[in-house]
């Protein structure tokens, strides 16, 4: 590994924020999948929750993004899950609050919320959004405000609108410098998987269902 | 016409940007050019210039963006051009400033620009970015800060990152209320547009180049 590579690696996986993160419930089309993830990668997410509850996206496994990712599936921890209540224990587990994009009757507005607290972002499917159940768990609904005719946006364009937003706070907070949170431990793993990830080329290419 | 959906119509033409626009030099997908028109017009862009100097993309007409645009082209005011000069003297007749996606030595930071004066943002080519003879035309370049290994976004999700910041930062300034800047008689002018594109099926759907 070039030294220029393995800086850039430790010092990615030395801003990972490990307080904000994303869930996909039965998100469909793999470029959008692929297209969330480089979002994600982007904006030093660390881990992404891959639900799927539809009876035909209940696979056994699921192909990655193929190009729409450009590799960002290989620096991000993935969990895919077909059990909506053991995906959102998982996430609760580490997230305080749940934000989801569902135009509900209390819907915030995206540049209300403070995104420098401990925040999972919940994007649901194409054509449905977000299930009732999956809502369930939601602290609340966002929207992203429109201001012309067309009333929806692609979901990889809502994401990264909404993690961008996230970055710009974050970055005001100093959240990828001094002000990280990773603890010393966290940050040491995650540099030892990223410099052992490097060498494998199919790293998170497929990603099987975890059992509840 | 139903009366709330020529409200939303007169409402939408109200709250157009008059001093923000977007410019796409070579860009092929015309998925990716139906996605960002969808951002421009939730926005609140009135006119987009898509510029092709390449030659196998100097077509006589182009179809703008299928389903992609979910019928967002009918709402903006689309200039094509094969000629740089033309499309720049008109660009720089309207917008004072011209900040383009390149990398260059001299780039500002996306969250550094004030884009509440008079912008055009020009993004380029998926492959090869922004061309030297349209980056002379430009005021300076600016970068979307990345945290990832990744180091490219996808241009509807640059675009439409960019375009948010935009949003964000004139809403703040009330730019889509009180303070909008549209005359009375551009105002005036965009609604009897809007009105009588609404019942045009094919409005847009093909844009020939203007001739320089």
């Amino acid at each position: 590994m070039r030294p220029e590579r393995k800086s850039r690696l430790l010092s990615v996986a030395a801003r990972r924020q490990p307080n904000l993160t994303v869930i996909l419930e039965n998100v469909h089309d793999p470029h959008n999948i692929g297209a969330v993830l480089r979002s994600c990668d982007s904006v030093g997410i660390r881990e992404v929750f891959i639900l799927y509850t539809a009876p035909d996206l209940a696979h056994n496994r699921i192909e990655i993004g193929r190009n729409a990712s450009s590799g960002a599936r290989k620096w991000l921890d993935i969990h895919m899950y077909h059990d909506v209540e053991a995906c959102f224990k998982h996430v609760k587990s580490n997230y305080e609050h749940i934000w989801a994009t569902h135009l509900g009757e209390a819907a915030v507005d995206l540049y209300d919320i403070d995104f420098t607290g401990s925040v999972a972002l919940l994007f649901g499917n194409e054509h449905d959004g977000v299930s009732g159940e999956s809502l369930a768990h939601a602290t609340g609904n966002f929207i992203i405000p429109q201001m012309g005719m067309v009333q929806s946006l692609n979901i990889s364009v809502a994401c990264a609108v909404t993690l961008y937003e996230a970055l710009r706070q974050r970055r005001a907070a100093d959240m990828y410098g001094a002000g990280n949170l990773l603890s010393a431990s966290e940050r040491d793993a995650l540099q030892e998987a990223y410099l052992e990830r490097h060498t494998r080329k199919n790293y998170n290419k497929f990603v099987r269902p975890k059992q509840p």
